[in-house]
């Protein structure tokens, strides 16, 4: 399956890739199947165990990279001479040997973050010289800079999300006497009908499920005058969206009103910080400190955000350890929450993507905890 | 998310496993999120970037084996202190060094066929004495022998399978006129009507486009007088169906009709070949000479099948290099094919699973090409 991606946004896309492997003083590159694969080529490799993979070198040349693709699987790949040569390997080979053969013999090689562990010890052990090294360290996410189009479409996928929180909002979703899982099914259902292509994740957690940030909706009915969480996201047009609201069904505690406006104030405070030039870091700082000088530091359990493009999770993260700039084209949720263990929990989510005069937030539905 | 699978049966799976790693004289395992690790601990990890591992080493002792999992995922595990401990890693911690306490410093320590490279090559780093080798390679596939009632649920799902090809058989699916996609959208619908959980996988291939094994079902409309190739698998109860047909919207040509006889020879010979103490290889083999006898060795483009359980494909893969003996609990696909690039292919497959007496087919709709 070939996506309809232009030859000339592919060979930019390239060029740049091959810019910052060469300044990262790498020789060459392997990437397995997956979102960088199909960012780089425009095919969508089967996840099966028969190995898809883009190899380059770069010397002599680093002009074009190879696409070495199963027999079977090689009349689903479009040819684009201007953009890889294609390869094709049969099941009695060992695509080790292929793989082998397109990159370079020494010297340090990139390799996907998440290649298989039989295919990076298979060449190990088949070209010890080289040195592999995870691609995500050595130059980070190969997808983390959008371009105006691609910020535009997680923009359009954000709105999608962004209406069927309305609808929760608004009491058009049943909470109270329904399952958890009943009502995540129901969600899924109107992100499609909004016009999501497919449904990603949809988390519903209520009551002392919320304090579970992963949690997975279960059987639990959901009661009047407690917290829902609603985590959920899909993906249009190739980009994803991914948002999060809690809601109250019933008259709010004092309390949990005031955790609440804690909560959404260092969100508020992360989306400011989020500006060119300065660090991840300071973002996620910007929340965990607002949280922690409430008090509430040891309840934030996670980082601050995830990038996200093609992938609900790449590239870059928001974490205090990150103190990668902040650079325009980066695309990155901003989700701090606040979580008691056992008891009830809260989390405020928007995507931002970074455009040149700061963030652009991608989510606009009401970020107070309303009564539902 | 836990399933539902009882303590006595997570430690019986374990001991084996343990015996099994002992017998390929390894130190110590590890095993990334995934279906081994859901096998062994009945936890369904979130499959995303941040690790849910589980370790165990062999000496002082290797009775229960340690599952990491991140923090914020923590309330979504079961806790089962008789089958293992838990260690939770916050997002500010390097997981690597959670799971460096859980592994051996030296000798040899088996890892997840699909472990991430970056998990792999930060493990390498931090304990360069241990030499780090797939599991598949060392003790082949975990759940590769199925118990009786594993096999069983195999033979469900298989017959849910059978039943929509049933519907197709007789009629009861349109074909002319619609495309790949909207036939693949109603067979779709079909599996999760008969009562598969989840739809895994349909391939609906018709006219030249059966001539690509993998083809992705697309806009072309399907004529009258040509192939249509079904290949199709959902899951039912964990356990997933995958079966493969070929229908004629016409009278059938001779030179096809000649063709498919080979190669429901060819099945039918591989799958009585397929009974414990042969070799996996004699039942590529059984396939392979007769479609090879009869002038099309070259049109055979792929292996005789891979093995099925909790995914649609996991070893043992039925190869002309896999030299394994089959045996009792074994359940793979018999498919043999044979493609004629531009023009059309075709393809036969049945699920078998490996009783003391012989192959037990899974499937058992029409195996004739028929018109339709």
């Amino acid at each position: 399956m070939s996506a309809d991606i232009a030859n000339d946004v592919l060979l930019q896309r390239w060029n740049s890739v091959r810019e910052r492997i060469a300044a990262a003083g790498a020789d060459g590159v392997l990437l397995g199947g997956g979102s960088d694969l199909a960012y780089l080529t425009g095919y969508e490799a089967m996840p099966l165990e028969r190995i898809t993979a883009l190899a380059g070198r770069l010397s002599p040349t680093f002009s074009k990279p190879t696409l070495i693709v199963p027999e079977l699987e090689a009349a689903r790949v479009r040819p684009r001479p201007e953009v890889y040569s294609i390869k094709c390997w049969v099941d009695t080979a060992d695509p080790i040997e292929v793989i082998a053969q397109e990159i370079p013999e020494s010297g340090m090689v990139l390799v996907s973050d998440d290649l298989w562990a039989m295919h990076v010890i298979g060449l190990q052990r088949r070209t010890p010289g080289v040195s592999l090294v995870p691609i995500g360290e050595a130059i980070g996410g190969l997808r983390e800079l959008k371009s105006p189009k691609e910020r535009d479409a997680l923009a359009e996928a954000g709105s999608l999300a962004d209406e069927v929180m309305g609808q929760i909002h608004r009491g058009e979703v049943p909470l109270i006497g329904r399952t958890e899982a009943e009502i995540a099914a129901d969600i899924s259902d109107r992100l499609l009908a909004v016009g999501h292509d497919t449904v990603e994740f949809v988390i519903v957690a209520s009551g002392l499920n919320s304090s579970s940030p992963h949690h997975h909706p279960g059987s639990r009915v959901v009661r009047a005058d407690e917290l829902v969480l609603f985590d959920f996201g899909g993906r249009f047009n190739g980009y994803c969206s991914d948002t999060t609201r809690c809601v109250y069904t019933g008259p709010i505690p004092d309390e949990v009103r005031l955790v609440y406006t804690i909560l959404a104030a260092a969100q508020e405070a992360a989306v400011l910080e989020a500006q060119p030039g300065r660090s991840l870091a300071q973002v996620d700082l910007a929340a965990r400190s607002i949280i922690g000088g409430a008090g509430f530091g040891d309840n934030f359990i996670h980082r601050t955000g995830h990038g996200i493009g093609v992938e609900v999770h790449e590239p870059p993260y928001v974490t205090e350890m990150n103190k990668d700039p902040i650079e325009v084209g980066h695309a990155f949720s901003i989700e701090p929450g606040i979580y008691f263990a056992g008891k009830y929990g809260m989390r405020l989510e928007d995507i931002v993507v970074i455009e040149p005069e700061g963030a652009r937030r991608c989510n606009h539905s009401n970020r107070s905890l309303l009564e539902v």
